[in-house]
């Protein structure tokens, strides 16, 4: 076949059904973990006014934007995260709401990068954030949750770890070598860098601060320099018996312009991936947006769906659970119902919409079909039974495809019968 | 305060919590109907090739696209329908699947359109097509299906109506009276404008291809000039008690260029308002859109968000049953806890952590609070019990809110225990 000249855009993905179906596992998974921890679900749109990201993110994401005037001369741009957008809704609404507000969202997230592995022009991101709280108990209760979400997906200690830092040190280490206001976030950024950075760059970078490098090595060498905050989102954690699951690293500072306190970073263990989720405290970022109109201290994290799935196929657990879901969530139906006898093709229609109309979930196909293909097509649909419709209507043949056994059934209360049936485990059925 | 000088743009939705409930209920019906019927889900990107949907809808909805020139110098576009994305997507991978493709999906849009009550910039849309069966059982399952869908909502015979045409009848009609290949979307337009238009207008319309609009009305009133895929169509929905729903409605042709054959859409018995879903065949578009290197008859439906959320709200079985749903699924969490001395707080993370890891969605407050705020909070979010940790540790008290009965448990089997409770319906728990 020529290659077809309609494709989906370079770093741009189309979900075929399994896809779609490891999609909505992630999605799930970040649902019910969210729910169990009093969070509820909000959204906002993915084309937003261009100045509001400008406004947050500094120009680091700016670069990246799918950016365009829309036909009423707006400037606008897809959204390349979602923080902005919460602080504006928050702001907004935030006086019909008790604080303070447990708020999650998952949604599509937009950035004009080079694609790779790990990395698209487009990802989902699970965000979740706690607005009106100021204290450390806020951020204890974020980091509990990114790891009960990792434990969700089937991983364990020593599968990942949560690094932990506070922006507050690197601005107390800053002010006391006299760093400039308007120089912070070039310093931060430095900090940031570190680890990717070759270390001459990174002495030459410093020293235009009058800062050697082996005092920036130094200050993260030492807990003792990370913030009483710190101490608190331990002992919080420990109360939990999470503690194992965090690790202090003043290195970590992240890298957008808006974090104001502690920050993290999640990453697996061999640390051979980017970080699989990462956030922190903004506690001025509404305020910003608003025009100093409303004041919401925060603090939030996000996971993006790229990398978490990554990890998951390269784990042996957390890969098992994955293909038990979509074998068992995969099927396209529960019951095919395999049509003997043409004639009796109303009768099958009824059947079909009598089981349907209970809930349950059955297919039939549409014209005449061999009985030996009809069989494999229920096996393709991943059909737990096959259920005959042929000349002995209203008398039907019940066969379990795994265990190729069979028995008759009868139309009269056949979906309750049937229901009962699906909740059986896989086997013989009983006689 | 002043007004904010962010907002969401003209046309686009925030979602709040209880919006975004609302959002999901739509969703988590849509997908468990689809479900029943053997649907899969799939998806595609809200970004394509802006060509892709030009060549396939026509001029219609070029004038109400989201268009752009990417970073890359790409023309693209946000999808303003996912049509023209499926025939890509199922070009592609078709020859994955066995025949015929039962998909669906669940997926935002985006018109320029003037924002009106029914109507905004983005919308989302439940699009479920069949490819690869050029029968017309393959149309009956999916007004089955259509049907079932408003069903799931509560909607009742009589609250609604499927009108049900089919472009060939059109078709016939046009080559009987000579109009020309090239001016037969003119036709079908004036067709489909007909209850729309002042009837002067559109008798002048119709002068131009020597038609009158007598012969028109007429053809309209005759329902022997359905086709014969109609008959079977209403066999096939009468088998599964279900030809009360559908109308025969010769006046539809439906506004895109690319269908073929049967046409239908759903309409709410007094037409207050506009479509609640609509689709029909399209047999060449996959050929179309693979020029020619694809062949896959297809049919499919939309149902968008706005008019089926409206029509819920203006209905009243369907509007308890969403404001049912919303209690039911619309609180923040199930148990609450109430710290009723702040020396407790790490044994009350404890039973937090045990509780959630049971599955058990809970919440405490990050500070110190007066108890009765605490309870209050509890209402607030909508928790069924309210749990005091206290001095008494690891004695625990149990209120349930609704009946303010209270009664005492104990931290070891707490989990169980509640789980146990939290199956029992409302009112005073057992002793």
């Amino acid at each position: 076949m020529a290659a077809l000249r309609f494709q989906a855009l370079p770093g741009f993905r189309d979900f075929t059904p399994r896809e779609c179906a490891v999609r909505n596992y992630l999605f799930e998974t970040w649902r019910s973990v969210a729910r169990k921890y009093g969070f509820v679900e909000y959204d906002t749109p993915v084309l937003e006014d261009t100045a509001l990201y400008l406004k947050k993110s500094g120009g680091e994401l700016s670069s990246q934007l799918f950016r365009f005037e829309d036909q009423g001369g707006r400037d606008v741009c897809l959204r390349p995260e979602v923080t902005a957008s919460l602080a504006r809704l928050a702001a907004q609404h935030q006086r019909d709401f008790p604080k303070p507000l447990k708020w999650f969202e998952i949604g599509q997230c937009f950035r004009y990068e080079k694609p790779q592995k790990g990395r698209g022009r487009e990802f989902y991101q699970f965000n979740v954030d706690i607005l009106g709280e100021a204290g450390p108990a806020a951020d204890a209760e974020l980091i509990a949750l990114a790891i009960d979400t990792m434990r969700a997906f089937g991983f364990r200690k020593g599968d990942f770890v949560v690094r932990v830092s506070d922006r507050q040190a690197w601005l107390d280490f800053a002010a006391q070598r006299q760093v400039a206001e308007e120089r912070i976030p070039e310093f931060l950024q430095i900090i940031d860098k570190l680890e990717r950075e070759k270390p001459e760059v990174t002495a030459e970078k410093l020293a235009t601060f009058g800062i050697e490098a082996s005092e920036v090595t130094s200050f993260i060498a030492h807990p003792e320099n990370a913030s009483s905050a710190y101490e608190a989102i331990r002992a919080d954690l420990a109360a939990r018996d999470l503690a194992d699951f965090i690790d202090l690293d003043l290195s970590i500072v992240r890298g957008l312009a808006y974090y104001t306190g502690v920050v993290f970073e999640v990453f697996d263990s061999k640390k051979s991936m980017r970080a699989v989720a990462g956030g922190g405290r903004y506690d001025t970022l509404v305020t910003t947006l608003s025009e100093g109109n409303v004041d919401l201290p925060a603090t939030g994290f996000a996971m993006g769906d790229y990398v978490i799935r990554n990890l998951i196929e390269e784990t042996t657990d957390p890969r098992m659970q994955l293909e038990t879901h979509l074998l068992r969530q995969g099927a396209a139906c529960e019951v095919y119902l395999v049509l003997a006898d043409d004639a009796k093709r109303p009768e099958a229609l009824g059947v079909l919409s009598d089981l349907r109309q209970a809930g349950i979930s059955c297919d039939l196909p549409f014209g005449s079909v061999k009985i030996g293909k009809q069989f494999q097509n229920a096996e393709k649909a991943g059909a737990r039974f096959a259920l005959v419709v042929g000349s002995e209507f209203p008398e039907l043949t019940l066969k379990v495809l795994a265990s190729r056994t069979e028995e008759k059934c009868h139309f009269l209360g056949l979906a309750d019968w049937l229901r009962d049936r699906l909740q059986e485990p896989d086997g013989p059925l009983l006689a």
